[in-house]
């Protein structure tokens, strides 16, 4: 089967790239002798796990519930699900710990926190720790954060942040700072643990472009990302990673033709309505378009406006195309997390336009 | 089961608003003596399509090949395929039709027109007009239009337009008055190809804020709508509907508490990044937090923030709230048809908190 084949629109992932990407981010950490536990909120494949978790100890890390029963369905147990918890979730995963599996919560939270050292069979839990981001944890230096481990108890196994943040910051330099920071809000956070007497096992941190540019892990046990498997436009501009390491593309047909411009069948679903690369050097309006080798073949043309099934590609002046109805292009996403999520599978190809297999995914809850 | 029992996020249907919606759209077109082919587009559910035919010919339109498939399943035989056809998709509409499907393709390309009336078993065709919107179709006074309609000799069945550029009018006089030239395009286009011979037998315009405020339909023989059935901020933004005609809510629980905020479960994928709102004169952000009645209980609090899998709902400080961690809200979406998509089914209500059905999606290609 090759790519002119498919049915349109559709996920294309290059698994040459996402390789390349792999052994890229697993070589920096390695250099820093920290492991990785991939994030899965991106790919949400076992296909996409067995590769990240390749020379790695096999923990991941997931979004959701359903990402959580799905990788422990494909037999990984170590699992940390990190998004705060509620009560009717913990019972989910209390249920799924009795069956085998090994999930480790998060929370912030005091009055959580006595409802899972409450439970008979209560998980690991890692106090979630506020490195800058000001979504959610508790600051390294605050009374709270002893206060949630003396109410965790046993429970308490160890800390996690997210320097999400990182995604404002603006070149090389700058991210480096917040993986700095990132580190000392953590492991600040564990070292007060352990001076209250706690066991503190997993310190963990992370984020595609902190992992990736950070120059001292010291003290972080673990780093979660996900993003830098797949890339994107958002992630090439703030240089998490080079222009050629976008690996997941949404395949699509010319269903219109204007002066200047053409309609494809890839719109907001299939592409997402994300507007990230509005706030960075090049905005990408809603991708960019790539020619079905994958390559920059049209320019700086982008879809400049996207309907529920209609993208509109401002074609570039300097590039002049002229497709017929149902010829095929590649887009490239702004945000591959909430693009790939519109797809329930992936062609998979290697660098060329042969698919060589096709791998699922797990969306929803 | 009670909304307080649901794994969250999850979508919400309000059959109740559902069904005055659907009233209220019959009753407007009824008065201008112009029946209804509803867009599934939004609803994308055999048990809403039902309701929305409810004294209706029986017709339908869907945007993609998915729900073609999926309502002909369904006993759906006339449907209209909304958006341009490739010759990809063309194989696929006449493979459906063959089996007894009677499924209408539109298109405003010269070769596909070609393409199309050289099929063995063509499908009946209608030209797509532009009456203003600037994204696909021809101009009603234009020589392609008599050059398409000689291409596609006896498949020509009609001709259709959607004035999408309703979403930018402010006002219902402002809307009147586009549905006004969607009418003026799509009639005189079929006057032309009457006046050159040509049996036109279908002129189908419409767009929800056009269909709801039309003071003429004169000409048109279908208006197609999706939106109107399920509402949402934008549409009521617009005036299409009232504020309290959004049948469509996202059921999320507290995941963390800050001053002044609240993290939720619902984020990027499950409300999606539109932010249609933001041109209107009240930006909801990415949602507005309604409490788990579905009523105004928390004033003005917005989702301010939407990552992956967290909200951040800014909280209205004239309303305060003490909302512990699991304790279950709505939100209600900026544009229905992007939010309802990242999910797989509806939890159905009838005004309060009992769900009493679980009605199906057909999401994806």
């Amino acid at each position: 089967m090759k790519l002119a084949d498919l049915p349109t629109p559709c996920l294309v992932l290059d698994r040459t790239i996402l390789a390349r990407n792999i052994r890229g981010m697993a070589a920096a950490l390695s250099r820093l002798h920290v492991p990785l536990r991939p994030h899965m909120k991106t790919a949400k494949s076992i296909d996409v796990a067995r590769l990240a978790t390749h020379g790695q100890p096999g923990g991941i890390t997931v979004s959701t519930l359903a990402e959580a029963e799905y990788f422990f369905g494909h037999g990984i147990t170590d699992i940390l699900y990190a998004v705060g918890i509620t009560p009717q979730k913990l019972q989910s995963v209390c249920e799924m710990n009795a069956t085998g599996a090994q999930i480790i919560v998060i929370t912030d939270d005091p009055t959580m926190a006595d409802t899972i050292a409450a439970h008979p069979s209560p998980p690991r839990t890692l106090i979630e720790v506020d490195s800058g981001e000001e979504r959610g944890g508790v600051l390294p230096g605050s009374d709270l954060l002893l206060e949630l481990a003396a109410r965790l108890g046993t429970c308490l196994t160890g800390v996690m942040t997210h320097a999400g943040h990182s995604y404002a910051g603006r070149g090389v330099r700058e991210i480096e700072r917040i993986a700095e920071a990132e580190r000392g809000a953590v492991t600040r956070a564990a070292e007060r643990l352990r001076d209250a007497g706690y066991a503190i096992d997993i310190v963990s941190a992370g984020s595609s472009p902190t992992a990736r540019h950070a120059g001292n892990l010291a003290g972080v046990t673990e780093i979660r990302a996900g993003v830098y498997m797949f890339g994107d436009l958002f992630q090439s501009e703030i240089e998490t990673h080079g222009a050629d390491a976008i690996a997941v593309t949404v395949l699509t047909s010319v269903i219109g033709r204007r002066p200047g411009r053409i309609l494809v069948d890839a719109g907001g679903l299939a592409l997402s309505k994300d507007r990230s690369t509005e706030a960075t050097p090049h905005d990408y309006g809603y991708g960019l378009a790539l020619d079905i080798e994958g390559n920059r073949g049209f320019g700086n043309a982008i879809v400049r406006r996207a309907y529920q099934e209609h993208g509109v590609v401002e074609l570039d002046p300097t590039y002049p195309v002229d497709l017929p109805i149902g010829a095929k292009l590649r887009i490239a996403p702004n945000h591959t997390c909430m693009t790939a999520a519109a797809h329930d599978r992936y062609f998979v190809v290697d660098g060329d336009q042969d698919v060589v297999a096709i791998w699922h995914r797990v969306n929803g809850w």
